[in-house]
């Protein structure tokens, strides 16, 4: 058994998922600490009933064999994790900093479990956008290895964290009361608009959101052969991403085949039926743990393309669930 | 000069800017006339401000020589533009249901003016989801050849009528105040979701949206081998549409060179500069005429591709911008 969990970005958005997760699913060890900012330092939390004081992030933290699940912005992640790391902890981390780094694993549980047993630093989980994607993937890609994929995304505010939420729920309410409102998160209006910029730009009029797309998915499933384009757009809903995504395969993959797969494989769900107007959506897939698959169809530009629509839960699956299902393999192989 | 103008669903969303439009642009003719549903006839609408009543559309509400602009249902076009054809009017149809018709010229003034000239029955402008892309497709398509397309569409309730736009405000305040709310233009929330359908679904799995985009971009462009495939989806924006579209051509299309093709083509903006983070999006192009195009950049998963970014207004240039373009094309010429 884990001895002892410390979760660091305790208060962020991904944060307190984390704790829920760990309550709601049992997560076995001797002792739990939360830590966080000077700012949160102090302050108390609830964790099974009974309160805990959050520590502050300090470079000297972290004991020998933690095992330290941490969602922090990058910097922070940058700087504190090799600390914990040093100090003979295991990491998994949220954050977008070390995911590529060649030393570090990059691991969705239901397709690289391996990675994260075998590795001897920080384990990373990726970008939520990217964890969706590639989970619907992956089954795919065994079955018929998919050469090009095009994706777009609907992105929702809560991936830019607790003040992408306020900002949408206040600039809502603003909006509609025809007042004013000054957005933090996001450097346009996001009430009732839409956002064609996740992150900063990159190479050749990519966003650093796109790129994570391409550059996550072909490192967890291995394969740099794999061509890449998304469009990752942000929309005016709370919580969710969904995905248009198109792929072309060595062999065509038949709709019905897809379903089949796609409903065997762990940690994908398809809600896929016209007759009853049933797909998934942000507001039937929130809180949920799983990824959710719906349109599937042939796509008819291409002889060997598929279409189809997905949904997950960016806070969960695409982040928290995603770091705990990772913690709860390495529990399972202490 | 046009001797009468005659607006067929005067009250509707479209119908509303039809009017403005017809003022805006000082549309000559020597009569005005406004048609509704029983329900309005009767009532009185302001046109460059004078008192107009609205009179009741029948079967006999046509006269020969009129110029009709009509934006109703779909049931309701099928039903009383054969009347005004047979009175002998000239029609410019809003509506889904005649574009397809093989004696029904689909027209974007831009693209494919001549066949307006040349109509002897109802003229349709196309779907607002089409005639942006089409716009947008239309210079590449003659500089290189479009082979395939691959289109998300990201849609506003404006395009769901004047309950749509309803719809999306109450639901979005009754959503914040904690309230229940039951949407008539919708079948499920649109308030903070999304919803991957627009319109009925059809063959292979693909709605009729999605395949207005297909059928009406083939005939606009006059080329049955071009290969499309869409993906509609309604997102909560009150008005604009905006689509991520990916092309291959027969030839490689640079950016550089594609965004000379978009600046120098008649209806269409380019605002694209990643340096001040400029790029069309709903909040910043509704009331405003243009097709706008930002994102440009090779598509980096495929050699002869290229993706962009497009937002318009889908109640003006989408529909009645569009209508009275045509409108302004018939009255040069007669």
């Amino acid at each position: 058994m884990i001895k002892t969990v410390t979760v660091v970005g305790a208060t962020g958005a991904v944060g307190r998922i984390i704790i829920r997760l760990l309550e709601e699913r049992r997560f076995q060890a001797e002792k739990f600490r939360f830590l966080a900012s000077k700012r949160s330092a102090g302050k108390t939390i609830e964790f099974r009933g009974e309160p805990h004081t959050i520590e502050e992030l300090t470079h000297d933290a972290f004991a020998p064999d933690e095992l330290v699940i941490a969602s922090t912005p990058d910097d922070i992640a940058a700087e504190y994790l090799p600390h914990a790391i040093e100090a003979g902890s295991r990491v998994i981390d949220e954050s977008g900093y070390w995911r590529m780094n060649p030393d570090v694993a990059l691991v969705v549980p239901e397709i690289n479990p391996q990675a994260a047993l075998d590795a001897k630093g920080i384990i990373a989980s990726p970008n939520c956008s990217t964890t969706q994607m590639v989970l619907a993937l992956k089954p795919l890609h065994d079955a018929a290895k998919v050469t090009r994929v095009i994706v777009s995304t609907y992105q929702a505010v809560s991936g830019a964290g607790l003040q992408g939420t306020a900002d949408l729920e206040e600039g809502s309410r603003a909006h509609l009361a025809g007042q004013a409102y000054t957005y933090e998160a996001f450097a346009f209006p996001i009430a009732f608009n839409a956002i064609p910029q996740i992150g900063s730009f990159k190479d050749d009029g990519y966003t650093s959101e796109e790129l994570k797309m391409v550059r996550e998915t072909r490192k967890i499933l291995g394969d740099e052969s794999l061509q890449i384009n998304a469009t990752c757009v942000r929309i005016p809903v709370a919580n969710c991403h969904s995905e248009t995504i198109t792929v072309e395969t060595e062999r065509p993959v038949s709709p019905e085949e897809a379903r089949e797969l796609f409903s065997n494989f762990p940690g994908l769900e398809v809600m896929d039926d016209l007759s009853t107007d049933l797909y998934p959506m942000p507001a039937t897939c929130t809180d949920r743990d799983g990824v959710y698959i719906g349109r599937i169809r042939r796509d008819i530009s291409h002889p060997n393309g598929l279409s189809f629509w997905c949904v997950s839960d960016n806070l969960r699956k695409g982040a928290a669930t995603n770091a705990v299902q990772i913690a709860e393999l390495l529990s399972k192989s202490s």
